[in-house]
């Protein structure tokens, strides 16, 4: 049904298969889409495959945004440039790419800085559109389908901004390479570039899911002695094992505060301590539970409820520092490359975060799954 | 009406003048006390200055203690030891010292880790006891008067802990130096331990205080290029051309939020800023006021009413981190000496924060001026 690449120019239109979502919650249904030709500095890509997030899930389900219906979510994928838009040089047909749902420009104010991933011309893109021209590049029938991250994955193809795209080796895994664009690097990101987790320290993370368990093999590479997982799923206590956890909490199980626990473990509170539930009460929680003086809390989950974060002024003005980040804070372009050589070098574990492949005609199944916390990443095969 | 210093040992009781609150709110009575010998490791110092700080005043009207009247409040002082407790080695009868609020005992965990100034032996003391035994050294008429902080210096005699004072040299002016124990230190210690103010950035500060008007100074001697001051006091714009503000805004005078006129002076958002007003509410303001991607909010305000802390997760999960300090991060032993010792060459300014001089007879007048934010700092001075 897809149309397969074309490398002659000027690129037409082409239709091919993707999940629409209708409203918020309803099933995707398959759909044949109109993909439009790539705009100046776009890329059309041919998506390989796509793993599900669970912030795809939370917008899907969200009522917030009911005029961006009909929608395609998916923004963590792996795709081959199917052609490529006026003024693009970095990128040729053929080439293989992750997509990455915060894009670097490199020449904005944010960009030149070399400290910040907060492009301001290709961030966090909330409205459904592209950047460029607050326009769309799907339809069906002749309706306009929105955008989700500026990326849509859940489309056989799709059309990026080319500051939103990394290029990475023909021989790397497709499949399981676009962990890495956006869940697994968020993980390593926050313990390696926001909290900087340093050798001997302790570390707890609550909510084992792919960015906590992230999260938990940042620490374990940088030496940490102490990683505590808090999940109240006890399956978790296994898996976290496997990435570098030494302790496992379930909060179901105690019958008194967990901060508490914790401090007892951590002689006083941990050194650094992850929020990757996406719940704000967690935070708090979070928070108490590391050390005064120079306790770290790094706040990755986007809430699916109540979007305030709140503390005790007491927790701050005792010398404890709270931060977050989007996507680890690395900056797509400039350091994603390393990354994914990290992956190729067998020197950072993804493979093992995948719990369920599935043909892009299942797709609902992996959503499900995550809706019932019972996977870690579902990979979406496009051509299956 | 005081007893002079004495050298023979045991050093008894001694009798002197201290100005002591009966109940919340209520104005300070001169009244006679016993001032008990130093116990062990405990150095008994004559008050020569102390400054009122807001957190005197804060905690002096607030009703959440009721039981720990009668009190003795004060905290920000310098002094001559007149006598020292069994084991003291570090203080000799006639050293003048800087009290401070939190200790240093230079064993615990936090002490050794030099990163900390959360003392675990001598921390912030929040009953109205001496740290090493839970009792009082006051009392009036046989019965027992609180400490405020373990200092209690709105009284002409005092015990601290030998880990909550620090000595300072002969020649340093008594009735200045004493801001160093408290709200200078906490501001400059704020520019440049917690916050770590770059050169060429930008700074804003909620509430220009003598602990604001310190952040500016720091932030100043920083190399900062724009520090802006926000007060709702107008006459506050020409105290702080002097400490280094830049740029004076007057909330009450915007038909906008403040954060929306910072956001445009500072090109998106301030690199640091600074809550010193003691308004959780502001605190979020701050948040807000500072820049995507590596804004640094440092809170150093105690709130007089709600002490929750709130702020959408979308301001940290966009690079943003927040941080709080008490005493500016500084080890008082370890570190005040060299801020002394700044202050004796003239490299910082203390003396243009005093605002007002009292003897120690009128230090309601002190209350009622901090209450009525007509005064920066007023020296009591104890000897008049």
């Amino acid at each position: 049904m897809a149309a397969d690449a074309a490398s002659s120019s000027p690129p037409a239109a082409i239709t091919c298969r993707a999940a629409v979502a209708w409203g918020p919650g309803q099933p995707l249904v398959m759909e044949e889409v109109e993909v439009a030709p790539p705009g100046a500095m776009e890329i059309r890509v041919k998506v390989v495959s796509t793993s599900v997030c669970r912030s795809d899930v939370t917008a899907w389900q969200s009522k917030a945004q009911p005029d961006l219906f009909p929608r395609i979510f998916g923004h963590e994928a792996s795709g081959v440039v199917e052609s490529v838009g006026e003024g693009v040089t970095e990128f040729q047909v053929g080439d293989h790419v992750l997509t990455v749902f915060i894009g670097e420009c490199q020449s904005c104010k944010h960009c030149v800085s070399g400290k910040s991933n907060m492009c301001q011309k290709l961030g966090l893109e909330r409205k459904g559109v592209m950047h460029s021209d607050q326009m769309t590049r799907f339809s069906v029938k002749g309706k306009p389908v929105y955008h989700y991250c500026a990326v849509s994955s859940f489309s056989e193809y799709t059309v990026v901004h080319s500051g939103c795209a990394v290029k990475v080796g023909l021989t790397v895994p497709m499949d399981r390479v676009c962990l890495l664009s956006c869940g697994v690097s968020a993980g390593l990101g926050a313990a390696w570039n926001v909290a900087d987790v340093s050798e001997g320290s302790s570390v707890v993370i609550f909510g084992l899911g792919t960015v906590g368990l992230s999260v938990a093999q940042g620490a374990k590479l940088r030496g940490a002695s102490k990683i505590i997982g808090v999940d109240t799923n006890p399956e978790k206590q296994e898996k976290g094992k496997a990435f570098g956890v030494t302790d496992f909490i379930n909060p179901n199980e105690l019958s008194e505060p967990v901060q508490q626990v914790i401090k007892r473990m951590t002689d006083g509170g941990a050194d650094y301590s992850f929020e990757c539930v996406g719940d704000t009460g967690v935070v708090s929680t979070a928070l108490q539970s590391c050390s005064d003086g120079w306790g770290v809390t790094v706040t990755l989950g986007v809430p699916k409820a109540k979007p305030e974060v709140s503390a005790h002024y007491a927790f701050l003005l005792s010398g404890r520092t709270l931060k977050g980040s989007l996507f680890g804070g690395w900056r797509p372009k400039s350091d994603l490359p390393s990354l994914v050589n990290k992956y190729a070098d067998k020197e950072i574990q993804v493979d093992g975060l995948v719990t369920h492949d599935i043909p892009f005609g299942d797709i609902n199944r992996a959503l499900e799954l995550m809706l019932e916390s019972k996977c870690l990443r579902c990979v979406i095969h496009m051509s299956q």
